[in-house]
């Protein structure tokens, strides 16, 4: 047994006390998390969130944790190997993130799911670690992060409408935004914590809680992810990807060192993904400012010194201020763009909903208990539709 | 100019700068609240909400004065005069609270609205204050306080659906429970504060704020105000206050000197009422334990030892438990009570709604505006139903 | 089992799984730790600081409980009858207090650890509770508490220089009066708490923390304990206790009915002291206002409208100053008062200094290993010398 | 006028009235920072530990405009014209550091104030904007941040021993590494803050207070800055930094492209240097991993990977195992290093030593009046002796 602490504000401690945790932290592959921000632009915005995927990992990680010296129901659910699937589960579900993860996926096509699952699958420390103590181990740490339904209780655990993913992220960004949500209560809620045939469900004196859970999801997005900045830094990495993608494909000769982006995006392998973290691009896109092709290096200049785009926000602004910018920029794709984002604070429809148990031993949904949840899934669906455009 | 502080964990410090400030808070009048606690039952359940009327209204005061500071639109709107009469109006607005105030004021019929002005336009420390620094001005801050229009603005900032008194006491009863909630970011909702046409309106960004801070105070009825020992505690005192005014009212001899009482229920006068504190009434009900009266020493009996009543929630209860304790206690006054209480974070009936302003400078209602906020109104109506009543 | 909770700020929640601690708790003993204040004349200062022994019992509890949970060397020194007595200990350590304990004991010279052994030996439910567990619980839980080294590894964790008890106090004054001190890091200093050879010792890596502990200790003296205004309403309570004794003394015909405290300083029974709490207290004094005694019915009337008596600091007056309060007041013992208190930080003479274990297995005196703490045990001795008159 | 604000933590928002100060900060220069982290190693022990010197910069600025809202005297003390070179000072004081500052500036020989002056002084974004407002401002700035006594009363206020850059600096680092220390009492010290002849002084009860801040500072550099794995990243950075610089100096050919840094070493311009930041450094770093030459590409892959160096304390170790070592890896100076740090949280040698103001309008030095301090200022010097060196 090893005996190992992080300070971290949030827990006081991510405790660390079995070795494969030990290992695997220490592992190339998560310390690369170190090197990956949790949030992309918002810092543009909010000038302290720093933070890494790595101490988000540990995060999720200690909540695990804790739900497993908490939440009795839970402790009995699981056996000893299932009790290390799960804290390892909770601690790799980032490990396949890329930098600045969400434009990256969408502009080379590699999704994080698949990276995870094949960082953890082939040939990497982290597959030796898990290997070494048991053969089926990593597989089933895969199939948790994939959702193949072998171990429904520890999906739910990981990655569900109430997870210590979520539990951890939102108390995390909250704390380096400077957001006053995302102050969950959390003892409260693993204190209505139940495992019933298999599922896990609240008792229905923690749905205050849970409510305000919700709620804070709500402001996070409405007023961080999606703030009007945040989303143009975004918008505005994605347009430099893009070129930088068309530029490789068009087999123009960059100046700055490319090579190991276009491993990646010839051959997918782990080996030339595990390469390219945001100290990569981020030395890219400094360098970009120095390349012939002049939207490449527009771009990069005007990111890398914080001139970022205007914006108009659709709800709000008249239609000759829409026409007069469309007119000028609209066939400009990479000065010029619209974007609409929308989330839902509970989505509904989906089978996992939270589960509620009543007096009388009954179990109903969420939903149908609260009130103020069925406004949220329905009416807290934040939209934000905007123009983002260069200086005309 | 004065130059006092008092340490205050909401805002660092309350700061006094006025000279009349200082008085006021020196009066005899305003230093009995140190003896009025600011929730009732409420320690019963949370074992550290000790906290009195005093430190609430001085709260309501720094808030005052920090709108003061920082909204420039209120700054402007208000001469001096009328800051003053902000100031004292937010400082003296509980003045007139009884001891365990709701249930006093039910049994004893003596309103805290009316005891308020008494206390500031009669015979009073206070009124002397206020009189020597201008003749008007206790009439004008009783005008305040009792909503006769003369001063709206004014008003609206002390006492409407988002006004100093409220966010303190919200914060201020959060911080002294523990609860997770209340934790409304001041600064934002300050930051949005508008003055158009002599009316408070806020900045449209500042909405989720807002919606927070009804969430807020939605939990804290839900969780803290009508916690069901909360209210048992409540019950209970109010069954103690009646048998105290019957026997009054009956002639029975009292063990207890209970003169001080008779006085104000007789003559409901300001010098007699200021006499009655919490240290009166609690001095009281240890008494009682000793008294003749049955019902009167072990309703005091039970209470000052904690051992109170069973509930039973109406809502899950079956017909039968319900039956049952219907059945053997239903004609017993004393020892049996059906409490149902209500609540909506935010009453949109009412005609003083909250005002948002949107881009081009256009008025919306905040229920219009906000989808949650709608959501808050209708459904957020906390209803409790609960049967106390003493072990059969 | 039991599963039951306390929402507590400082914790998070008071956590209670023994069925023996819940039903202590709520023993009629232990519930009248609700009306009495944990500090006396400090909400004169801080106006939030109305909290009372009752939280702070169970907060001493609740890091007994942490102590057991965390600290896995002195969850291995004891067997589980030692860990009752430890939890027991933590909970009722203050069981004995008076009302206002300080200067009552003075006054009445009846000691608050004598009253504790007596009511966990004497005819209680307390005892009645703890011998139903055990027949030996209670005289062993007050052998821990009269230090008579029985059971000397859990007298030094509830009463040393760095105890259960102090621990929570410090945090819990801090919290309620404001103060940014004593946010000490409780979990670091457990982190490095071991036990060797019997005896508490702590690993020199957690050394920084217990400055710290020792220095927000230093100061909460400094600022809040000794604050002038506080010690003012200590030294005029004093001196209506002296007053209130004397008269009972010389057959005074008390318009108040003093009964009780008159039954406690003769009989000094545990019956009888049980009856005195500080809303007896505050009740006399409330009604000492109307007593034809001159001086009674002053003090009273100012204590109660916090017309407190003037200051000076002798270390900044001059002589002339002093002289001429002196020629005016010195004879007058109930209007003057030359008040000297002091404490150190950090008391090294005591055997029981605190133990640290360096590199290499040695064992060092605190003292010896860290020159701040050196620097605080000798010259924090932090003294004040004030002199308390009323107005001339 | 402009009205704008960051959200920061620490100060609830940081506030931009004046537009001056919005174009400094949205200059090129100034945005630089938030690509130069403000610890350097400490991440390697605090996970969260990733803030930058642009959230720094703004604390120190939020924190001047505080003083001149809060402290009278300063307020009074300083003209329109002085209260903008105190709050650009306090803004820009930070502006000329490199990457990895402390180990940057002693392998290549380039000072951070020089830099800074060159800034401000030369051909930049900065100068221009200031030289827009009065042709004075850059110069005038430039003698406070290295201390000319031009304006002696801003110069104690950004930098003595108790000023704007420290209180923001101790408690943000405190904020990050979740340290319990550094929550110092800002306000109280403002409110003891005086200026008397033209110099700050405190008022003798704000003292504990300052005390506090000292003891924060001590434990600030005992347990994060000098942690010895902190430390042993910069001793490890400082070696890649000795290495890179040989190399170019003996003409190897790089891999990498670190023309950037020949630049910056060969002309010490302004603008070579703008270009160097963290993303640059971590950039080569990255790529020296594949560098031919084996020492570089060892280290670079160690730190990378974070793979540390061991080490042993030098008070603690044996005579044996320090020789063992020192026979194996003393003649190595990449894989060998004695380090020796020590800082005492109060220099008493200096003039500038804090002034208390007593009773009778008496000035005293800080140390004659404060044992404490005095205390501190010999014995705490904290000296940490470790030797750190590659695996046997």
């Amino acid at each position: 047994m090893v005996n190992k602490v992080f300070r971290d504000p949030l827990y006081g401690y991510v405790r660390v006390n079995d070795e494969i945790i030990d290992e695997l932290i220490n592992s190339t592959e998560f310390q690369r998390l170190r090197r990956i921000k949790q949030l992309c632009g918002v810092s543009m915005v909010f000038h302290m969130a720093d933070h890494t995927r790595f101490s988000h990992s540990l995060g999720a990680y200690e909540l695990a944790r804790e739900v497993l010296e908490k939440v009795i129901d839970v402790k009995n659910a699981l056996n000893d190997y299932e009790k290390t699937v799960f804290l390892c589960s909770a601690l790799l579900h980032d490990v396949g993130h890329g930098p600045y993860s969400h434009s990256f996926e969408k502009i080379f096509k590699i999704s994080h799911e698949t990276m995870t699952n094949n960082i953890i699958l082939g040939d990497s420390h982290i597959n030796k670690i898990l290997t070494k103590y048991n053969p089926n181990l990593a597989s089933d740490i895969a199939s948790v992060i994939s959702h193949k339904h072998k171990f429904p209780l520890i999906e739910q655990l990981v990655s569900s409408q109430l997870d210590v993913d979520r539990m951890d992220y939102l108390r995390r960004d909250a704390y380096f935004t400077g957001a006053q949500f995302g102050d969950i209560d959390i003892e409260k809620i693993l204190r209505g914590m139940l495992v019933k045939n298999g599922k896990i469900l609240f008792k229905y004196n923690s749905v205050p809680n849970i409510e305000d859970y919700l709620m804070s999801r709500y402001h996070m997005y409405y007023q961080v992810y999606f703030h009007p900045v945040s989303r143009c830094f975004e918008v505005m990495l994605e347009m430099i990807y893009q070129r930088w993608y068309e530029l490789i494909k068009s087999g123009y000769q960059f100046r700055t060192d490319v090579s190991l982006l276009i491993d990646v995006i010839d051959k997918k392998t782990v080996d030339a993904f595990l390469k390219i973290d945001d100290v990569y691009v981020n030395g890219c896109i400094q360098q970009f400012q120095y390349e012939k092709d002049r939207i490449l290096s527009d771009l990069a200049t005007r990111l890398f010194n914080r001139k970022l785009f205007n914006h108009i926000d659709l709800k709000y602004a008249s239609d000759e201020q829409v026409d007069e910018i469309k007119k000028l920029k609209n066939n400009d794709k990479y000065y010029y763009k619209e974007d609409v984002v929308a989330k839902s604070a509970y989505d509904y429809q989906i089978d996992e909903q939270i589960k509620v148990l009543i007096p009388g031993d009954k179990e109903v949904d969420l939903l149908e208990f609260s009130p103020i949840v069925k406004a949220f899934s329905r009416s807290s669906k934040y939209t934000s539709k905007l123009i983002y455009y260069s200086e005309i």
